[in-house]
């Protein structure tokens, strides 16, 4: 039987043929990650409950967010969550996870362009945020650290795409507003389960970030204040975590805001996120011009 | 034809049958809002779409949110909202809206008990916030003021519920941690159309909040620093807000945050919260005992 129970990478994608499938990554044996990937064993049933590997396979022609906006319903997101991060950006290391969340309108996929209206075009301060990305399989309440990984799906790449006056300045000390706009949430490349990890673990892993191939963010996710573990444990006291719901667990060192002078993304720009074993993302920023239909 | 085309009071409800529904609600003539209704003509079809009121009549027998949790797929929330509260709070009268989020799963009834686990028995600062909800009803996507009315299926009310400990020392500048918990934001009774609203505008109407009968908050909506028409548009820009979105709209002064020394909410607490000619949501605080489970 070619039949997997669970899946190593899942991917949402199109294939030859119009259609949308998930499947499971086939990686070349040479392969360190899914950006070699040309086909995927196709998946019959709910991913994120009972599923079949299926021995059909199809070629990706393009690669889709790994779940559909639809399947998620809550995208929570960590601030300062590595002391370098807090340290450029003027803050003190956390006690307790900072939480904040973007609307499931701000999810897209790995290739997508990110659409900056009118609203965002104003002032400065447009900023990439790359970050691990733990996606829940299970409802969690009340989980204890030590059993809150059995309630992880498994992990993907995300870019916390912000607007630092919106953020800061003209948000009234909350920062949804800076972070909060349609696209401004692309994941992927697929959901890497524990199994489908370097080691079976994410330790030893880096993230980095990219602008127009040049490195601004390389850090160790081992570098992270509060671990996998803890954050889920944390997350999920007296809040029913989902299946499909997504924590952004913060970004490293390198962003912009702490950069002087900063260099502001602009239209154009091209960001890869991207962690070893997991794969990249890689999005273009794409100023709109609505203006005339805007009302700012 | 017994038929009318716009509801004017939508329910969610549980008939004498059992099941579940949802209804137009029969008012008396004589009544000021829902809490005399007994009765609702069933209504088929998608209540965010394409709908009929049918002729069929239903007694009701325990309103629930006017919307399942899973119809909402976002839950904004402002702060700072009336010039009274943000003085109470030690905050600036805000220059632009000040956005939160609460995830779907703090959505409840307008009789439900609202959980309060081990995580938010520590501390102090169990505190109510009584609010107006718009409920928006068409996507909405750079809307101008002139245009915001039209994207609001109606209004209903509902009660921040917040924990300042968590809100204020312990959640690193973000308030996320504590509005999050399970069944916090507690909404209905129905979702009231400006067909249904007295004189067909919330002009004039007043906002008030009662804990175990003693009234805490009692300010006219007309008091909000940022309107309707003003919220709606600014939260659209370059954000598609969904059928079902809900946005509450900031709380008046009265909030145990700004009394000298305040009483915070304790087990058993029931707190309601009501809109003239809306209707009121009335909810027990509900200490959990859950400590050997959580993990904090």
């Amino acid at each position: 039987m070619g039949r997997s129970l669970i899946f190593q990478r899942l991917v949402r994608f199109i294939a030859k043929d119009g259609k949308t499938y998930f499947g499971d990554a086939i990686l070349p044996s040479s392969a360190k990650d899914i950006s070699q990937a040309t086909s995927a064993r196709l998946i019959s049933g709910d991913v994120l409950g009972d599923y079949t590997i299926t021995e059909n396979v199809a070629e990706i022609s393009s690669l889709l967010s790994p779940l559909a906006a639809s399947q998620t319903r809550t995208v929570r997101c960590l601030g300062l969550n590595y002391a370098n991060h807090a340290k450029e950006a003027g803050m003190p290391i956390p006690k307790s996870p900072v939480l904040f969340y973007k609307p499931n309108t701000a999810l897209s996929g790995p290739t997508d362009a990110i659409p900056v209206h009118a609203v965002a075009q104003q002032g400065t301060g447009l900023d990439y945020e790359g970050e691990l990305v733990i996606v829940i399989g299970k409802e969690a309440l009340n989980v204890s650290q030590a059993e809150a990984e059995e309630y992880v799906l498994g992990y993907a790449v995300g870019n916390d795409v912000s607007h630092r006056d919106w953020q800061q300045k003209w948000g009234g000390s909350q920062w949804s507003l800076g972070k909060c706009y349609n696209g401004w949430a692309p994941w992927g490349p697929a959901i890497v389960t524990k199994k489908g990890l370097p080691g079976g673990s994410l330790k030893g892993l880096r993230i980095s970030t990219t602008v127009n191939g040049h490195v601004k963010q390389n850090e160790l996710l081992d570098d992270m204040v509060f671990g996998v573990a803890y954050t889920v444990s944390f997350l999920s006291q007296g809040v029913t975590l989902l299946p499909g719901d997504l924590i952004f667990t913060g970004t490293p060192a390198g962003v912009q805001l702490g950069q002087h002078p900063p260099v502001w993304l602009t239209d154009g720009d091209e960001v890869k996120v991207a962690v070893d074993g997991i794969g990249g993302i890689c999005n273009r920023m794409e100023f709109i011009n609505d203006k005339n239909k805007a009302h700012i």
